[in-house]
């Protein structure tokens, strides 16, 4: 019987330094066998009587909660917080805990390497030419275009950083936390959301998935949008509506996207079907030095605890006020 | 009879602005009707009487020269001369201009994006999804590696500021030209090309095709690369042989590469079957911007000929020699 379950997988895979940590200290642990995200049902069933789960994003709610008898500490492997029930968590006297500094640099840099592929149709064209088809796509700078960032928290003000290099035409932001200080240096103007999705060419988003950000882009938003503009999401899925998303694609609407993020994954749904598409496999904290800190923060959060240890990056109180 | 053959397409399609201009020189002009890049034998039939050319990639050998009896200006809409028997225009009184400045923001753009998206693997990723296969790329961040850049001209040059902001763990530069002043700010080590090879993790080429970097990268040059490394080319077909390139991925050797520009375009070649290869359609200075700025840089140039004033975007004497 382990007193560490770890659900999310890859984990110790290029780096070992975390399992070294566990084992250093004797503690029994898990590894999800399955290999891949676990469904509501599979965690349920697999929980056991873990102390502590070292968590990804499956599904941890009041159901698997009720069967984890002993379970005092959720040590999520990241910073996204959708797939836990916070509410219930607190109900059940267990602890929350994440990484939430950790994935910034690799989500930032994706998101401006996709934004600089879309801004070039570098997707389409690589399609095209791997079926036989030569297409030359026409572009645009970053200098020619507005670019529009949805959240400016510890991810989006990196981007807004990084992309501030290549001198947009304009730079539109919008955060629900209107208190954020930015360096004065940022050349970016504070909009509504409303104003990025009319006059944005390129839009970024970078905001958590909770009850008011469910659904932020449907079918009314991406009309808004100009008929060109290009959006990137390495957020969360279900930020943007996936059906909304692809029936307007069809149409020839937005001039490309590219979704790192899906409201199920593994992701088979209809977006595979448009060229212009840019599709990734929730890969935004998928480098080797950002997994293996987010898992070695996870870990000795865990290790912390069942040392009886002061936790150091317990989800602050204010986010269980804003679950999905 | 038209006085100024357009040979080079797209033509004035997005911008219209270098058809006004010769409407209101009162110039006649004919765009290739073909409407893709030429073969010497289609342009030695449709230069005519064409006393300027403005010009694309297309072979301008002695044997096209030879039927343009009333040719005395080649301009070129772009930096590369490859395609230029230079030898021969000289040898018929033939000058010949180019523009290469206007290139450089749009290359060093893109190429940013191609080696932000390989660091990633977004191109196996989005090919795998959209035929519907869910594999989840462990990547790497520009400062976990260590990039080199061979030719550090108008375009390495950008290339090497713009990735500076992303901080590589090293950067290595290597130019024919030891004699090129780089801002002391810029945190870059010279070393010969062997180096690059060995030590680099992201190498990207921004030299022209001469015949000194014709094959420059061949089957022992990409032997001597990390198994792992990744290799941007947006310079020339040929630099990197193509035969050798194909031979080496197909066992396994290089985490990825992307390739703007090829031996003989459009490409339809083996490179296709390799999924961690980006494969655009020389797409390096197709933005709207910079293809608006080359067109009329090289119609205004054409335009002072005929005009009988001082031409401004001459090629440089030195140039002439190192002819591929």
């Amino acid at each position: 019987l382990s007193r560490i379950l770890i659900t999310t997988v890859p984990f110790g895979s290029e780096n070992k330094h975390p399992i070294e940590l566990l084992k250093t200290q004797g503690l029994d642990y898990l590894i999800n066998p399955i290999g891949r995200k676990l469904t509501e049902n599979e965690l349920a069933e697999m929980i056991g009587d873990a102390e502590v789960l070292i968590a990804g994003t499956e599904p941890i709610t009041k159901k698997v909660m009720e069967r984890a008898k002993h379970l005092k500490l959720i040590s999520r492997v990241g910073i996204g917080l959708d797939n836990i029930d916070l509410v219930s968590a607190q109900q059940y006297g267990i602890k929350v805990s994440y990484t939430p500094d950790a994935p910034a640099p690799a989500v930032a840099e994706l998101s401006i390497g996709l934004m600089l592929a879309l801004l070039r149709s570098v997707q389409t064209a690589n399609l095209q030419l791997h079926r036989g088809e030569w297409h030359r796509h026409f572009g645009r700078h970053v200098s020619d275009v507005t670019v529009g960032i949805i959240g400016v928290g510890r991810i989006g003000k990196m981007v807004l950083e990084q992309i501030s290099i290549f001198k947009p035409f304009r730079i539109l932001i919008n955060d629900i936390n209107s208190k954020i200080k930015l360096p004065s240096s940022l050349k970016c103007e504070w909009v509504d959301k409303d104003y990025i999705y009319r006059e944005a060419d390129l839009i970024s988003i970078h905001v958590p998935l909770t009850e008011i950000t469910r659904d932020l882009i449907g079918h009314a938003e991406l009309l808004l949008m100009k008929q060109d503009a290009m959006v990137v999401n390495t957020a969360r899925g279900g930020i943007i509506n996936e059906k909304d998303l692809v029936a307007i694609m069809k149409t020839g609407h937005l001039n490309g996207v590219a979704i790192d993020v899906f409201n199920q994954e593994p992701y088979f749904g209809e977006l595979a079907k448009i060229d212009r598409v840019i599709l990734t496999s929730h890969m935004g904290s998928m480098t080797l030095s950002c997994r293996s800190r987010m898992e070695i923060e996870a870990t000795e959060e865990a290790i912390r605890f069942l040392n009886g240890q002061a936790l150091q990056q317990l989800v602050p109180e204010e986010l269980y006020k804003t679950q999905p």
